[in-house]
């Protein structure tokens, strides 16, 4: 059992460390990824996962890959074997594509030294922009605080957009942090995130290490809450948006954005730039949902009455099952996206406002 | 392990006989109920579960309380323990009033021949429901197929609304199953239902042992397969239905009917007349939702790497977890409900018009 570290990612001593978010809650484990090879397979595997950690693991990823290869065709190899891992966290490619930029721009014989310190940058700039994050949600939470003053606000969340999801802080958790350290009264609701319940298991688990009051939910209840007036605002996190602001997210969050717009509340995404996908306008239309294997479903884990981690097989032998692992949440159900630079409306203009250099980016791409 | 019996429950040799669903899809047990704490027990502890099982089950067990009183305050009381059991299901309280009933008019020295006969008539009543539901499904999905030549039709339902759910073809499940006789080709999503996965472990099952094609999917699932066009038609069961047409079903079926009107497809709730509450026209307002114990969301039961049955914590100790069993589908989001004397509109008027006599007994009520 490792203490729990300040990052979820860090390279040190030659191998980018890792907190193994498999082995949570029940375990704080930090392994050491040596090569290429076990850091697309730490990806690919999930145990590391989430927009923000996947990109600076591929980052630092990156660094092992400057080691490895002997020449441009090999370093070109590996940094598709990174980002092939998985294909909806636009992070991803995000980050290994600024590592090719860099070490081209700085030439072959320097590739290390420019690898390293693009990977720090990359990991840096997410903390930044988590912080950043964060500020601008405390602003829309203290204005929401203000309408109903004497009780805790009452906030739901999907999956993990948390700590544990970047480097520090998280995208939907970073106002949430920032209202529970400004003394804010805040609840969260958190979405078990079937089916590999990364709500139950890392959301909770780090808003618990950190004191935040919370309660677990079925992924069935966010609409019900709702109707009866027990949720003031939802926020999610986001693996990819397109430029005209739909939202892919974990499978589940478009039926909780349905569930706001139905009862007049606010839904929110959190999310760094890096998370644009400035190459895509229809969501629906242009961003690749990973399908994974029916074991996820099939398999549950947790500890026996004995405490002992084991998983149980929860569907019939003769059942079969689907498993998608993410669903896009259209711009229209989505209330504001909260960026490093502010708060912005989910559309075309709005977010080009924001970042008018990004909008000029894709269309000469 | 015992044979699948022809009903979900009946009355043999003093005792009212189940097939306890806790064990399912592990082991198939008929278990006898030998009196009314004892049938009580089974229906709270679920053990039976589903509108009109729990309906069929309080109908059987008033059996054992007229055998079980020497007085009519007794026989009361007897009634009152079996009412009390679960509050959401209206069938519960409509059978067990439905036998008080008939024990007053015959007379207490009666009682042991008029509540047997009047079990049998409600389950009998039940069975004969549930076939005309199917009969008048099947116009529906066949018209449906007709639009849709040359593909299964893919339907998605909630919970378990089947043969376990009521004595004999379910509800939401009769069209299926008459579909899937007739030769009309039938593919049915099935949502695992959390927290105690009706849909993975009960729902699955059945269709399996029936040889409908099938696919178990997280209840996050179905909105995205709705956006993608994966989805024909939604058709869930009912615990209650007010007069007006609102909906109260497992938790998370309000969740798929939004998604169903976003995507421009029809939600059918399948229902014997016995799950309307002619006494209630809100249904948000009106209905109570029973909210169970955090442990169904903490511990997951299933069959481990031997194949032994065995649970595990999926939460972590330090948080807790809210389970509301329930939630409230609004009318305004249902196509029409599928009853045994046809289909209607979930409105008053249509409902009024379908079922006359029942709206003046509510008016006198």
């Amino acid at each position: 059992m490792s203490a729990i570290p300040r990052r979820t990612v860090w390279f040190e001593a030659g191998s980018v460390r890792i907190l193994d978010q498999r082995q949570l809650p029940w375990k704080v484990e930090v392994v050491g990824l040596a090569t290429v090879a076990e850091v697309a397979a730490a990806i690919r595997d999930m145990a590391v996962r989430g927009a923000g950690c996947i990109g600076a693991t591929a980052g630092y990823g990156m660094v092992l890959a400057a080691s490895e290869a002997r020449d441009w065709a090999e370093l070109e190899a590996l940094a598709v074997v990174l980002k092939s891992t998985r294909p909806t966290a636009v992070n991803l490619a995000w980050a290994v594509d600024r590592q090719l930029v860099a070490i081209r721009a700085a030439g072959f014989g320097d590739r290390a030294e420019v690898a390293q310190a693009t990977a720090e940058a990359i990991a840096d700039e997410d903390v930044a922009a988590c912080a950043a994050i964060g500020r601008h949600g405390l602003e829309l939470l203290g204005a929401l605080a203000a309408r109903n003053p004497g009780r805790p606000l009452n906030l739901l969340t999907h999956c993990n957009a948390g700590w544990l999801a970047f480097v520090d802080i998280g995208s939907a958790t970073a106002p949430i942090y920032a209202a529970h350290e400004a003394g804010l009264p805040v609840h969260v609701w958190v979405d078990e995130t079937r089916p590999r319940n990364q709500g139950a298991r890392l959301t909770a688990w780090e808003l618990g290490a950190r004191g935040v009051p919370h309660t677990v939910i079925a992924d069935n209840t966010g609409g019900h809450l709702m109707q009866r007036g027990l949720v003031d605002l939802v926020i999610t996190g986001a693996d990819r948006v397109t430029r005209a602001g739909d939202v892919a997210n974990k499978i589940g969050t478009y039926l909780k954005a349905l569930a706001a717009r139905d009862n007049g509340l606010p839904f929110y995404v959190a999310l760094p730039s890096s998370t644009f996908d400035w190459s895509v306008e229809d969501g629906l239309a242009g961003i690749p949902i990973e399908e994974r294997g029916p074991d996820e479903l099939a398999w549950i884990e947790g500890l026996d009455e004995k405490g002992v981690s084991s998983r149980v097989r929860i569907l019939p032998q003769t059942s079969g099952a689907r498993n998608d692992a993410f669903d896009v949440t259209p711009a229209r159900l989505v209330t504001g996206l909260i960026c490093e630079r502010g708060v912005c409306a989910a559309d075309a203009a709005a977010i080009h406002a924001l970042f008018p250099e990004k909008r000029l980016a894709a269309a000469t791409d």
